[in-house]
C-alpha cells in the first residue's frame, strides 16, 4: 500500500525517534527531522525506509503507540509503564467516560482517548490556561482530541460531571478531590491517583478511607529493559528508579 | 439504581474474591461464595453491602477488571501486570485483530477482548482440546467470547489471517513463530512473545533480527505494592519476584 | 581432616538447614535434626554426607554465615541483604568498636561480632529484659560472645561509649537517638538506622540534618534469586519485597 | 584531635567526591582537587571543613570506605552493593585466605583486603601487566595493599595455593575456573563468580553441579537510594539498573 494525498503518517528513524505528519500539510519544520514537505511522501510504499534530509526514516501508519510517542513533552509525564495500569485497574474499556484532573502536557489523556474511542469520553480539568493550551494542541498534533473536553478549571474545586467511569488524578493534592470523586463517579466507578511522594499516598489513602470505597491499594511499577547480545543477555545498566506511585479504590454506596 | 431480572451482577466479597452471576440464572453452586439463587438478588440496590452464606458481600455491575478476576485459573496465568503492557506497547485499540498464541485460561484473551471492543477480534490459536475448551466456558462465564474465535490448531504450523494489528504469543517456543507472525502482521502491526526464560527471549529476539522488524525490545516488569498503615507507609513484605519477560517487534518491509 | 574431641562442626541437611554442636556436648535434641548424640561424630571426614535420624547431612567446620543462620529467630531479623551493606557503608572492619542499639535476637550482633574480630568490640543497648536474654544465650549458643557486651538499657536514655566507630539502630524511634548518636561517635564515625517506614526515615533524616552529619543517605536494597534449569534461567517467582530502609550518616564537627 | 605530621588523611568534598593524602607527601596535583600541599594541613582539627583551591573539604581520618571511594577507576568495577553480600556470603573474617580471579582496578580487592586485615592475605590472580600494575598502585595510593599478593598469571591455566578459604572470580568464563577452584578451596570453602551476563550464570552453574558443591545460588541485587524533601519521600528517580549476578558454592567432599 501506498502513501496517498490526504494519509496520516508517522515517519520513524533508527533511534525509535518519530513525528506524524499529513500528506495535505504544507512543507514545515519539524524538531529532530528537519524541514519536510510531506507532499513529497505521496507515492511511498508504506514499510519502506527512506532517506530524508541526511537520515533514514522508516514510512508506518500511526499506531497508537506512535501517536503517544509523537506528543511534546513539558514537565514530568506519565509513562506507559504507569498508563497501562491505569487503564487496565480503572477498567477503561471502550466507552467509558473518564474525568482527569491535571492534564499535563496531555500524554495519559492520549492514552486514554484511543482505549475509550469514538463511543467514549474524557474530561479533563486544568487549571493553568498553559498546560491547556499545550495540551490541546500536543493532541491535536498527534491526530486526537475528538473525545476530549479540556476544561480550565481548578479539579479541587468540584467535579461536574455524574455517573463516570473513572476519576483519574495527576495533581499535588489528590486527597482534596476524594471527596467531589465520590460524588462524580458511578458505584463501582474507580479512582486513581499518581503521586511520586509517599507522604500523598498516605494523605490520599487516609482520605479514601473516610469514604465508601473498597478495593483501596497502591502500587508501584519498576520497569527493566533486557539487553540480548550476540554472547548472552542480561538487564540493562540503565533503569528508571522511580516516577509515582498509583493509588486505586472503587466506589460503593456502605463499607 | 436496582438489580433487575436479567442483569450481570459480579458479587465482591471483603477479601477481594469476586465471582460473576446472571439473575436469570437458576440456583448453583459457586467457589468460595457457595449456594447461590441469583434470582434472589432481584431488587437490591447495587453498592450494598448484603450478607450472603455467612459473608458480607457487595453488588455491582461488573467491569474488565472484574471480570479478569473471575476468570478461574489453571497453569500459569498472564497476570494484569503483563496484560496491561501488551496492551499499550501493542498498541490494542477498539476494532485491532488480534492473532493470539496459546490460550492458556484465557486470562490475556479475556483483557484484550475488552479492550478491542465489537468492533475487533481475538483469533486464539491452541492446539491443546483441553485448554481450548477450558478457556471457551471460562469466557463465556464471565461474559466474553462474542469477539474471541478459538482455533484448535498449532500457531508453529502456521497463522491462516492476514493483515492483523498483532500477534502475541504464550507458548515455549514462540521463534517458531516469527516467520508466520511475519508474514501474517500488516505493514507497522506487532509482534509479541511472553516468555518466563531468558532463554526463550534470547532465541527469539535473535531470530526476530533475521526478519525486517523494529523497535524489538524486551522488558520486565516488577509490581510492588505499598501498606498505608496508621503509622507510616512501606512496601509489602510480599512480592511477585518474576513472571515473564515481554518482547516486542513491529513489522516493516525493509531494515 | 577428621571429627575431633572439642571440635565445634555445623551439620547442614539438603534443605539449606543448619545446626551447631559441639562434640563435647552431651547427647541432646536439636529442633529440625532429631536427638543428636555430638561425640558420635567424632572420627568422621569433615565434608562427608552422613545419615543422621532419618536425613543426610553434611558435617563441615562451621563459617561465620553458618553461624549467623544457625541462629535461632524471634520477631523480625535483619538479613545479610541488609546486615552486608551496613557492614561496608558503616566501614566496620577487624578493631572496630560498634554502639548497637536493640539487639532483637542477635542477628546483626552476629554478622558484626565475626567481622570486628578479637580486637573490636560490639556494645549492644537492649531494654528488654528478655531479648537480652535470648540474643545473649543465641550468640552463645552460636560460638560467639566474646566481643560482645548487652547492657540491659534503653538506648534513647543515652549511651555510655565514647569514640565509638559505629552507632547502629533497629530500634522504632531511632530519631531519638540521634543527638546521643552524634556525642557518642568519633570525628568520621557512622550513624546507621534500619527503618522498616518510610516516615521513620524521614523523621530520621531530618533530625540528622540539625546536627553536623555529612554524607546522610538512605537506601533500599532488593535481593533476587536466579533459578537455573536445564532449558534455561529465569528469576525466582518468590522475592522478598521489603525489609527495611537503611540510613547512613557521618559525623564532622560542622557542616 | 589535630593532624600531625606523617598523618594519613582523607579530604571529602561537598558531593561526596574524596582523596588520599599523606602529610609527608610532597606538593602534587590531584584529580578534582587541584594542586595541593598536604603539608598546609597539618595543625587542623579533623572534622573542620577547610577551604582548599576554591572549594570546601572535611579533613577526616580515612575509613574502608574512603579508600575504596579514593581508588581510582578503571573499566567496570565491583561495586560496594555487590562487594558487600560477597564479603557475608562468601564468610569472610578476619584472617580469611582469599584467592581473586581477575583484579581489575583492584576495586573488590580493596574491599577484601580491609575486611582479612593483617592475619589475613588476599593472593589475586590477573594475566594482563598494565591491569596489574594499575591495581597494585592503585591499593598503594589509598594505604592498602599489604596483605594482598598480585600474580601475573591466567587464572583459568590453575591455582598455586591450597585450602583456601574462598576463590572469588570476575572474568568472563568463570566455568573454566571451577575445576581448579574445587582443588583450591578447602572443605567448607566458598566459590563466588561475579557475571553480568546470564549465560556466564548458566554456564557456571552447570559446571559447579559436575563436582561435589553444594548450596549453589545465585542472586542479584538491586540498590534504591531514597530521597527526603521536605514535602516528603520519594526513591531517587535514577537508578542502576543492573551490575551483575553473584553465583556461589562452597565444597563437600560429596553430594
Amino acid at each position: 500500500m501506498k502513501v496517498a494525498e490526504g494519509d496520516e503518517i508517522v515517519l520513524l528513524d533508527e533511534n525509535g525517534k518519530r513525528c506524524l505528519v499529513n500528506t495535505s500539510w504544507n512543507k514545515r519544520k519539524i524538531k529532530g527531522f528537519g524541514i519536510i514537505d510531506p507532499k513529497n511522501l505521496i507515492g511511498f510504499e508504506y514499510g519502506r525506509k527512506i532517506r530524508l534530509n541526511q537520515k533514514e526514516v522508516w514510512i508506518l501508519k500511526p499506531s497508537s503507540y506512535d501517536r503517544w510517542k509523537s506528543l511534546k513533552r513539558k514537565a514530568q509525564i506519565i509513562l506507559p509503564k504507569d498508563s497501562a495500569h491505569i487503564v487496565i485497574n480503572c477498567s477503561i474499556v471502550p466507552g467509558s467516560i473518564v474525568v482527569e484532573g491535571g492534564i499535563g502536557s496531555g500524554s495519559l489523556t492520549c492514552v486514554l482517548s484511543q482505549i475509550v474511542g469514538r463511543e467514549g469520553k474524557i474530561i479533563s480539568y486544568e487549571k493553568r490556561k498553559d498546560f491547556r493550551r499545550f495540551a490541546e494542541e500536543n493532541l491535536r498534533n498527534v491526530g486526537l482530541g475528538y473525545n476530549v473536553e479540556i476544561k480550565e478549571k481548578d479539579i479541587t474545586k468540584g467535579i461536574d460531571e455524574k455517573d463516570v467511569d473513572a476519576v483519574i488524578l495527576d495533581i499535588p493534592n489528590p486527597w482534596e478531590v476524594v471527596e467531589h470523586a465520590y460524588n462524580s463517579l458511578k458505584i463501582g466507578g474507580c479512582f486513581c491517583s499518581y503521586s511520586p511522594l509517599i507522604s500523598q499516598v498516605e494523605k490520599t489513602v487516609k482520605k479514601l478511607r473516610e469514604y465508601p470505597f473498597v478495593e483501596i491499594r497502591t502500587i508501584e511499577t519498576l520497569q527493566r529493559e533486557i539487553v540480548v547480545l550476540e554472547r548472552g543477555a542480561r538487564p540493562s545498566f540503565d533503569m528508571l528508579g522511580h516516577t509515582g506511585y498509583l493509588t486505586f479504590a472503587r466506589k460503593v454506596l456502605e463499607v
